[in-house]
This record gives C-alpha cells, sequence and structure tokens, in this order.
C-alpha cells in the first residue's frame, strides 16, 4: 500500500491500528517549519493542517524555538508537578496583562492534565459542583475529547460507540442551523429547559464550541451565540465555551468568543496556547467559581513548564496588538474566496458544495466523504497536507498556520483547486460516459 | 503564611485553589539539575519526589538534554499529530529491542494523549471492547487518575466526591494485605468471580498496580501477583498492570511486573516514560487486542514527538543492561535500612510506624497525617523536598531520582532523620509535660 | 383542613406524605359502583378520574364483580407466581380470539409484575437485549413510570429528580406538536437519527404514548404515529406503544394505535387491563423478539390470577363487537363538545384555553395550575371527581368510566361548567375591582 | 414434553419464553386451599412454595377469604389510587396497633406499587434523599427485585446481565459467612465503610435480608445484624431491612429483625403481607426520614384495597397473639430435624450437603443443581411442590404456608425424604457399576 520508499515498516507493525493520520499521509516526516513539513524522501508538504489547529504558529516557530532553548539550556525547570516555577508565574502574569486585562475578563487559571480533554473534564466538574446540578447541555456535531466525562459530551456516534459504555448526564441540543425550515434552535432549546417536563434536566451549564471545528466547520452566528448566553443569564446557568481549536486566533481573535462579545463562565484552552505543539491545557474560570479545595482534580503534567515557556513568547510577539488578528482576517478573506469558487465549481458540476468558516478555520463542504477522501489524496500527492472533518468526513478543511505566507497560502489552494479541477474532470467524464 | 522573600503574589492571585504542591512547598523553583532543585533564592532542595515518579533520571538529564536540545534546534517534528515520523520509528525500534524483546514481551503500542489517565481510558476500552463484558476489577486504595473513565477504578474518595456523578462499571476488591486476619484476598476474589451472586459481574479485566503509588507504597507480593495473573488465565480475564508510577525503573526492574514474572495483557506507561518530565503516555497491548478501527480514540497530542526523542535516548543510555536496575536494587536498600531505622524510632516512642517498598518507591508509615505533615515541612525548611502519600497522607514516601548519588541520597536521608528526631523529642517533651 | 366530619386523623398521621388524591379530594371513600364514588358521610361524586384510567367499565362492574366472586368462592387459584393455570389460560386464549386475531395482531404475552412500570422495564429490556443496542428514544411530557428504568424514559423532573441519580440509555425528542413554528419533530427525529454525529445513540427502540396522559392529554396526529413508525421501519427501530393509559378502548379503539393502523413490535398495558382496579400489567411482543431465557425477568405477583378472570370476562363482554368502541367515540363527541364550549368562555375572559383528546381521553388546557386547581375544588365541593394533568397541571382531564350513563356524564359536565363560570365571574368581579 | 393430560399447548403458544414455575411443575393448576394445590386432573399437590414466601397464610384462607367476599359483595373501593378509603384507615390502623406499637416501633407508611421491587425503588430514594448520599450498601447473594434501581442491589448475574445496561450506585459487601476462613465480614464492612480510599463511596445505606431467600436460605447471624445495624448507628449510615420474604411470620416473628432487635430506619414489606397472595407492597419508614414532596414518587395501583381488606383480617386474626409465631418456631424445627436428617443421608453418600434456615424458611443445600433439580422432579410426580434456590439452584427450599397443619407437613416432608432415598439410591448403583 505504501510507496517502498518509505521506511515505515517497523511503524506498521508496532503501532495500534487506531493510528489515522498515517494513513491519509502515508509517509515519514522528519524536518519541519513553518507551514512546511518535510519527510525522509526530503519532498516538502504545505500544511493546512497545522496539528488540527495546534500550530497556529507555525511549526517549530523561530521565536518561541529561541525561547524554549533557552529555557532547557540553562537546566529551567522542565518538570515540576504543580509547584510553583518562574516560568508559571511569568505566563500567568503575561496571560493576565495580554490576554485577560485588555478584553475585561477576569479569571482564575486551572492547570489540568496537558490535553483539552483533560481541561473538558475538569470544566464539567466546576459546573457541577458549583452548582449542585448535574445536567450538561452539549450540542449535535460537538467534539469535545474522548476520556468518559469528555465523551459524554461528544456528539459523534464513533467515539461514543467505541466507549463500550452508556455515557450519562448530559443532553444533545441542536446546534445553529441544524434544524430544517424557519425553527429556531435558540426557541426550541428555551423551551426545553424551561419546560419542566421536556426530559431534559435542568442543566449546570451548556458548553460549546462557537465553531465546531471536528463537526465540520460549523460556525455558530453571532446572534445565536448572544442568545445562548442570554438563555444561561436568564435562567442561572453556566456558559462553558470550548475554545480548544478555534482559540488562539484562529477566527481572527484571540478567543472566538470576542466576535460574539461573550463573557463565558468558563474556557477551556489547549492546542495552540503553548503555541508550539507542546501538550498543554488549561481551564479558565470566573472567581467564584474557583471552589475547588487542593488536589481534588490531579494529574502528573499539570504544568508543562516548556509550555509555559512558548506561550508566554508567544503572547508577548503575538498579541500586544492586533496585527496578528487582523492579518488573520485578511488571510481568512482569500480562503474564503477561494472555496467559494471551489463550491461554485461543485455546483456547476450538480453537486451543492457550500463554503464556510470564521478567520483561518474554513471548510469547504462537498456533501461526500468519498469525494473529500479523494481531494486529500491528490493534495497529498501534490505537495499539501489537508484533512477532512464532519460526520461524514464530508468537509475540507482549511486550518493552516495563521502567520503562513501568502505565497504559501496560494500554492496550497492552487493544489487544492487542482485536485478538484482533476476530480470534476473525472466525473464529468464518468458521467458522459454513462450517458453514452 | 508565605516567606516575604517568595514572590508568588501573582501566582496566589491567578491560579486554581486545587493546586497542592505550592501549598507544601512554597517557594517558586527556578533551575534544577539531577536530584536538585533550586528555587529563585537560590537555595538549593534535594528532590526526593521527583514529579511522583515522574523524574526517574533527574531533572534535566544531560544525556536526555543533548539529544532534545539538537533534536529542537534541527527543527525535527515537534507535533504531528498521530503522523509517522523519524522520531516515532526510532522510539517504536529502540522499545522493540531493548525493551520488550530481552523480556520476551511482544506488544503493540498505542499512543493515548499524553497523560497517564488517558493511557488507563485507553486499556479499559480496549478490555471492553476485545471481552464485549463491561466491568473491571480493581483495588482498594487505587489510584489510576481522575477523568471520569479512570476515575471509576480510582478508590479514593477525594476525586470520586469531586466528579459529582456517580460512576459505573468497575468493582473494588481488596488489594494485597488489605484484609485482616490470615483470610486470602485471592481466595475472597476468586469466590468473588466464579459464584454467580456475587453481585460481581463478570469482569472485562482486572485492573491493578504492583505496587500502589499514591495509596502509600502498598507492596503486592510476587504470590499475590502471581495468584492474581493465574485467576486471569484460568477465568478468560485481561491482566492490565498500570505500570505509570511503579515503572521504567522505579522498583528495579524495568517494568515493575517483571519481579513477578507476569505477562500482562495490557499495560500502561507514562511519568518516567519519556523519561526528561515531558507529557507522555502509551498503552502496550497483546497483537490480538489491537481491535481498534482508526480513530476511534483519538487526542490532540497523540504522540510528544520531543518524548519520542528523550524515551528513545534513555532507553539507549540506561536500558542496554542491567546496570542501573543493579543499582537501584542497592539504593533501595540503603533506603529500606534508613527507614527501618527510622521506624524503629518511631516504635520505641509507641508510634507503630512501618517500613515498606520495591526498589526505590518506599515509604515510612507513621500513621497519622499530621505527624507526616509536620516532616515534610520540617524536610523542606532543611533543603529536602519530600511527600507523603496514603489515604490519610501518613506515608513518608521515597522517590528520589534513580540516578541519584549515593551522597546526596544520604544527605536527604539524613535530613529526613533529623526531622524525626526532632518531631520525637517534641512528642516525647509533649508527653512529659502532660505526665508532670 | 380537612372538613371535621372526616374521619382521617389516623390516614394523616400514618400515611407518607408522598400521598397526593386524598389532598385533592379530601375525605375518606367506602363505596363505588359504576361511575360513583361515595364516601363515609354517604355523598355521592361522579367520577371522571376513574383510577386515572383503571376503570374503564366503572367501579365494581357487577358483570366482572359476579365472575370474580365465582372465582373466589370456588377456590380458584389466586396466586401461584407464573404457574400454569385455568384462569390464565382462558385469559391468554381470551386475548388471542377477541383481541389480537380480528385486529391482525401476532403477539406473544409476558406476565411481568403488576404495575405499569415493571411492563416498561420489561419492553426496554426485550428491545435492548434483542438489537443489541442500549440507547431508547422517548418523549418530551412522557410518562412511562418511575422505577428507574422506566423513569429514564420519563419527562417529568418532579419524578426525575426524585430519584437522586442520573439515569442514562435514553434521549428525549419533541413530540408531535412540541414544537414552535412549522418545523416537524419528524424531520428533527429523522435526521437525529441518521445523522452519526447528533449525539442521539442509534436507538434500539422508539417507545411513545399516542395520547399523552400524565403529559396533559396531549394527542399525536395520525399522519405524525404513521410518521414514526415508516421511520422505525426504514431504520430497524423497534417500536414500542406504551398503552398503559390510552387503551383498552379509552380512545375509542381496544388499543390507541389501532386509530393510526400502527403494528408496534412491543405493546404494554395495565391500569384497564383487568378490568376490575386489579394491579395487572403485561407485554405483548412479537414472538421472534421472545428471546427470553427461563426467568430472567420475574416478579412475585407476575400473574394476577384474580385479573386473570375480570379481565377476561371484560373482553367477552365488551369486545367481542365495536358497540362500546362506538358509544366511547359518541361520548367523546359530547364531552369534546362541551369542553369547547368551556373552552370558548375561558377565550371570552381572556385566557387561551384549548381543548383536546381522542375518544374519551380528553383535556380542558386553561393554561395556569392554580386556575385548573380552584375548579377541580370546586368540583369536588360539588360532586365531582377530577384531576388536572399536563407540567403545570394546567390541563383538566376526562377520564370518565367508558360505561359512564349519558346522564351522569352530562351531570359531571354540568358540574364542571358552573365551577367554571363561577371561576370566570370571580375573574372577572376581580378584574373589574382591579381597573375600577 | 408435557404430559398429554395437561392442556397446557395455548399456554405454552402464546406466554414468553421467561416463565419458569410452569416449567418445574408442568400442570394447569384449578383450584386451591390452604397447603394443597389441585390441578385439572384433579390432582393434589402439596405447597411447599406457597408462592415463594407470599401464602404465609395458606391458598384461600377462609377468614380472609370472608372477608374479601364481604367487602367485593358490598361494593367496597376496588380501586382508587392513593384516595383515602374506609379499608385504607382500617389497614393502618391495625398495623399500627397490632404490629407496630407493640414492638416499640414508630414508622410512617408509604404505599407504592404493589410489588417488592417497587418498595425496594421507594426507599432507596428516600435513603438517597434524606441523606444526599448516593452509594448503598448491598451484600452477595442479594435478591431485592429486577426494576433497574432495585436491579443495581441484586446480586444474580442471571438479572443483572439481562438488563443490557450496567448498574450504578450500589457496593456489594460479602454476606455473614461469606468470606472462608476465620476473617469477619463485619470488620471487613467496617474498614472498607471508614478506610477513605476503599473505592466505596460512603453510602447513604445498607440494604439487607435477614435471611436471604432467592441466595439459598443464607441466613445472617444475630450478632452479625446486631454488627450491622452498630455500624449503621456509629457511622450515620441508614439500615433498611427488605422483609419481603422472611417477613410476615416466616421466620417464627412478625418482622424478621426481631430476632436480633433490630430497628430499622426503613423497612420494605411485600409478598404475605396481604395474606391472600393479593398484590401489595409497602415501606415503613421512620417518621423524620419521611421528606417526600407530594406525589413524587407514584403508581396507578399504589393502594389496592382488596389487600387492605385481607391484611387487616390476617393482623387481626394472627398476630393479636403470639401463638402462631410459637407455632412457626415448633413446625420450623420439624422441617429442621428432618432436614439435618436428609442432610445426614447425603453425608453418607459422600456430597457434603447441609441444613439452615430460620423459623420456616428452611434449606437443605446439596451442593449440586442438577441433583436439586431431580429432587424437584421427583417430589413434584408424587404430589409435593417444593422449589430451589441460590446461585446454582442447588437448594432445596421449605416455604410451606406457616398455616400448614402437622400431617400435611409431615406428609410432605415424606415425599421429600422418598426423592431423596431413590435419588441416592441411583447415585449409590452408578457408583457400584463404574467401579465394578
Amino acid at each position: 500500500m505504501t510507496d517502498v520508499n518509505v521506511n515505515s515498516e517497523s511503524l506498521e507493525r508496532l503501532e495500534s491500528e487506531v493510528r489515522t493520520y498515517s494513513r491519509s499521509f502515508p509517509t515519514v516526516f522528519k524536518r519541519a517549519r513553518g507551514a512546511t513539513l518535510t519527510d525522509e524522501n526530503d519532498k516538502d508538504y504545505i500544511d493546512f493542517l497545522a496539528g488540527a489547529g495546534t500550530l497556529n504558529y507555525g511549526h517549530n516557530n523561530p521565536k518561541l524555538k529561541k525561547a524554549l532553548l533557552d529555557y532547557i539550556m540553562d537546566d529551567g525547570i522542565t518538570h515540576g508537578l504543580d509547584m510553583w516555577t518562574s516560568a508559571k508565574r511569568d505566563f500567568l502574569e503575561t496571560l493576565e496583562q495580554v490576554i485577560f486585562k485588555p478584553r475585561g475578563l477576569d479569571y482564575k487559571v486551572q492547570f489540568c492534565g496537558p490535553t483539552g480533554t483533560n481541561a473538558i473534564e475538569a470544566a464539567l466538574r466546576i459546573a457541577r459542583n458549583t452548582t449542585g446540578r448535574t445536567n450538561i447541555v452539549s450540542f449535535t456535531n460537538a467534539f469535545h475529547g474522548v476520556t468518559l466525562g469528555a465523551l459524554a459530551t461528544t456528539a459523534n456516534s464513533k467515539f461514543r460507540h467505541a466507549a463500550a459504555m452508556p455515557t450519562a448526564g448530559v443532553s444533545f441540543m441542536p446546534y445553529c442551523g441544524y434544524m430544517d425550515g424557519d425553527s429556531s434552535s435558540l426557541a426550541f432549546l428555551e423551551k426545553t429547559l424551561t419546560d419542566n417536563s421536556s426530559g431534559v434536566d435542568y442543566p449546570a451549564a451548556i458548553l460549546l464550541e462557537t465553531v465546531q471545528g471536528e463537526g465540520g466547520i460549523n460556525v455558530a452566528s453571532i446572534e445565536w451565540l448572544q442568545g445562548i448566553e442570554k438563555i444561561c443569564r436568564k435562567h442561572g446557568i453556566l456558559l462553558i465555551v470550548d475554545d480548544i481549536q478555534a482559540g488562539c486566533g484562529r477566527t481572527g481573535k484571540f478567543f472566538s468568543f470576542e466576535h460574539a462579545g461573550l463573557k463565558p463562565d468558563i474556557v477551556t484552552s489547549s492546542k495552540s496556547l503553548s503555541g508550539y505543539g507542546l501538550p498543554f491545557a488549561a481551564v479558565f474560570m470566573k472567581p467564584e467559581l474557583d471552589q475547588w479545595k487542593p488536589g481534588e482534580y490531579n494529574g502528573t503534567f499539570r504544568g508543562n513548564n516548556l509550555a509555559f515557556v512558548t506561550a508566554t513568547t508567544a503572547m508577548r510577539e503575538y498579541w500586544r496588538n492586533d496585527d496578528l488578528a487582523r492579518d488573520v482576517t485578511r488571510k481568512g478573506k482569500i480562503v474564503e474566496h477561494r472555496f467559494k469558487q471551489l463550491a461554485r465549481a461543485y455546483q456547476a458540476a450538480g453537486i451543492e458544495a457550500s463554503e464556510r468558516g470564521r478567520g483561518l478555520m474554513r471548510g469547504l463542504d462537498i456533501l461526500q466523504g468519498d469525494l473529500a477522501d479523494e481531494i486529500v489524496a491528490d493534495c497529498f500527492e501534490n505537495g499539501l497536507v489537508i484533512e477532512t472533518s464532519g460526520p461524514e468526513g464530508q468537509v475540507v478543511k482549511c486550518l493552516c498556520p495563521l502567520l503562513i505566507s501568502d505565497d504559501e497560502l496560494n500554492k496550497g489552494l492552487d493544489i487544492l483547486e487542482q485536485a478538484v479541477k482533476r476530480q470534476l474532470d473525472r466525473l464529468n467524464s464518468n458521467q458522459t460516459r454513462k450517458s453514452a
């Protein structure tokens, strides 16, 4: 299956069948820089995947790299459980000064295990313990992780089925745009919450992504997001924004909820938080929700000091002003424009494709997972790493590094365009043959 | 509370109340090397905690550090989801050659999220999905993590209560030595499993630590461990060894279960696996259990390439022969000897203290959590970082780096001895005063 | 509070606070016949409650009474666990001949414990065990009982909260008419079931009442019911109709689902099944679903032989032809007509009341629970026992015996009309006073 | 399979495969009186099963029958939901005067659905809601019903497996005598409850049967029962005694817990409570635990007035003095004596049989389910209905009516003795043949 020039025998033999990306991108990578991945045959790939949103500042960003190397060389604390370190203090102070204060946010920070799912588990407990209620409202197509507590809030049946256990304590409601016709999912949600016989137990919190990444780049409208916050405030329900994928500038603001002016009670952050691809996650919560007793939620790696260092540098370098945010918006428009063109090309061929997204979190929905897989394979062949998302894998997804150069961005989009062209040609000629 | 010379105002203000170690060790650390931590006031501390077993090769081990720096400087892949990388291949091949083969083990490797709890969640799913059964047998005093699936197997009520949700799918049985009198917990376990009316649903797996770390350095006897494996084989139950804390040489063998000659069906590894304190976790499973479908269990950081690099180096440096293993055993005896002396000192004062452990995973049980806290505080004052474990925090726990020099080890033990002496003097003079 | 002439001191002292109907109807009843209840002060009450649908053939129906007395006098088996008895055989054969065959139904019969909730618990297990799936779709405002398995399918938060445990394995969907606007709950349901990322695990069964009794006399349209069955057939989902309250002729057909021509896979029956108010419940299932192993679901009273006797007599007396069914439809129209008049009277007073129902299962929704309580109290004072339902208790509910005479029916309706008139007068004079 | 003279074709065809007793006793019964069952071929059977403990006063007891007939003939209320009736008041007052007061008990009475499992579900909620804790301690071999909440406390895997759902909120502990060797299950229980790291969440209640019926006539010692109550009092845990099978005089006292002088916080009663085999169940709770809000736990048949009538008569006839209690003890000794003889006969044949029981709740444990089945079949052939219990069905169980005549009792025991004799002869001749 795999190219004979790819030295992957031991990888295939020893790694579990659960692996995925090495199936879509069957080569062995050895180096990366910025928006470029290089494999062992020295072939370069433009990276529109970027660690599924983990590498917003690119691979091995030189500024972060320098800070990281200096810290390691100087024998800075690498691992210290949750002890106080200079690196942690720098991170917290910078987070407060550069991120929280300018946005009018007042949060306390919990360092949980360095994965998003850990942050979600912590957030759910905070909500349940501070409200004394158990139920959590999550949404169709939501993805919040796969450890059992987080999994209960994740909609996708692939993950849910694999748990081999029913989950409890979560009610799913239709996300923005999920319902057909003119019906309002907000009205339905509010009716459900206020009707004491809806079957939806009065919730501790509503948990949401402002743009659903794994779910297929589903973008909640500003009005819908504000409507959710209003419902939360009216009914004393906590609002948790899972900003793990959409945060850290991905949508054109540091926090994705800034577009709607939300002030969530709890925010989960991970992926690009370290800025360098280092495992890291945190929960930001309003101070009155910080009712933890010491050590009630723990984990060995709850405080990755190397990540503190790169995260601090990333905030200082990229978020002291709004240059990056503006640039993301600008590049987002480039992708939007090109994706719209591609959607129209599909439409011309009778496939009701569409474009959607916010900032540099964009999807091209071509409705069929097999067509999308074909595109991914063609792109890979031609030097572009890009993935799909959505329940059927039908959405080709651009999550390129925010710092990608215009040149690389356009080159990547060109590769994608060529792949689409080839596919439409094939479809066309097949159809011609059939009708002949 | 905290020393005026400690610059911790922002840390106290911004970090969640859930923090723990910064309460026991109220200073800000800035640097570390080997077995020594240094704070911002340039005070040195000998580290008997070592990241709760994460730093078996010491802080910033120079050999691992060199490999790490080289890799970073060369723009090696830092984050690549679960794509194939040269670093991953090196890790897998080294693991096979240096660890699995010489021990007659044949495992496939799953890279889950880089925390122990993630590995446990994956292991439980493997067991449930491959057997079609739901129940898992765990043990009194077990600790396997706090995400909801792992939490169900964790015995400590502090963590369980904080979940604000009942857990399901796990039955707790008495660990080796838990039951009073001459009754055998093995016999009780087997009766429970074979009796179809015991209330214990026939399990998918038995999950255990060979030495319980968080639970209070409870050491399962070789006979008990072999008895458990025998029960598993006899009844078609999978054996999962959680070697997260006891593995990577801590007990004097690479895997803690080697002492009993076990061949677990599934092994979870984390903590010292990377060797450098980098977040990393993996599940090792017998090939026939690798029935995952692609992507059924995922996570953003499931493949920390920096950890691959340091882990590979650690295996090559320290596990090609049994020098380190023998040295751990030797040093373990030193600690054992000193702890036994201390236990006798307590006994002389009427406190039925005792020593226990395997290799360099050792505990001094002084029965009362407040006495143990006093010891910890006195040691910290005098330059030793050491923690407690057990349900009441009553066990002073030595998890020093395996590579600690004899000098440092003895110096640390001296500090501890002085603390014990001071405590016993206080207790003695109090008693004298009372009886006066 | 209670009338001095009511001898209820010991009842109030000894019975749990959980009691409800004795609060609405604070007298001690001693005798009943047909549609009339008589209290210890010899005051008669027309009974529009009829055991919440349990007394379709009236209190102490003389034909059933005779059969019951004969059987008891002859020392027929009263209690025989699930042993075979002549009475059980008569019941089964009559059920087959009089009910199943003429309706083209082919069912096997499970005798579970003699309560509706027991039947629901059995039905859910049949669905889960035969499909290998766990999830059950239930609906807003559904009521299926309060034992923990059934409770999971019951929407009302009063009962759910009292369990003090989260429930699992059930997803709630909007019932016919629940959603606002022109949105279709059928389309939403089908989208949810076919979307593998909706958060609704693929279900074993859809469980529904064709008219929701406790939920507030919510009537599913024929089209909606047929749409549900179509979805079930298309997607291999079992259809369970809970006919506990709406069955046994209440809606004008023996089974309430006959109106829509459904052939449910599983039917639960109870309440009026014995015909005499005796505890009795049964599950009817398609033969291929009868995969129980002997004794997997049991209960001491699973075969109430006295109930067999009265149920058999009821079927023979009332269901060999469609006279009763036609009469129920006719009387239903009388109630409908009078309720519509009352609704209009409320509307004239500015309260958007409405009438709804099927057969003799009818409700007058006056939107406010306190107004409805006032009506209940006034009716009781004047000799009519009638109750409310719906999430706010805002629906005055007519469930009179099917055999009620036209005279009694009209007399009951007159009492209700007077109560409504008095209430509207009060409301009117209050308003006049306010505006004065 | 079934005798050609048994008219059971329609029964076999129409009744679910879940049926059990009609498999052990393949005939159709038509009449019963006292301790005698009569089938349609007019064959009589002595009944040592007695509705699994439901017919303590015999089939169709003439005194209860008279009261029942009078009530029915007089059109007494049959079904009245939970309205007040004269019959309910009589029952409550008699219960207070005849049962509670003389025993120094002060309870409030909840009428739940008329099955034992309903009472258990209510009891668990009372315990959980009043303590604010979720966990319940149940015991090995416990049987408390099969609705999902009760099932969680039932140990037998046959029922648990059939639920097709994991249960939650219950920890199983070893019952009196379960553990081998000299270890004390009381000491183990107390250690588990007081150890905050045992995995057993601090419970709301301990739920137990004083003699386990379905579990195999396991008799808790007086000391053990008192030990459990002491643990409950010491640790603020509620004590729930499930007296459904062992109550109403079965063990020689009205409540089975009187032998140990317990004052349970909650008692569940059913089976022989009505005295006539009518479905009936109730929960007795200390007044301070009656914190229900109206209607939080409901059910259509929660107040079976016919059962009130027979239950009241039974209390008045049989419990105003201790004649019956003494007679049960006397007859119990007869059964004990004969069972011990049979046990010795087995022992002589090399089968380590044993006898156990309290009052007229007695078992002969012959260790092998197939041997016990053989005995049941032989007895049935010869006119004795007797069943087995225990996890393997290895315990032949005598639950004859308490009012059985000495003649019938001895005749039944003779039939059993002959069956045992025949079996031992067969076993003996087989062995002789083998060794020949």
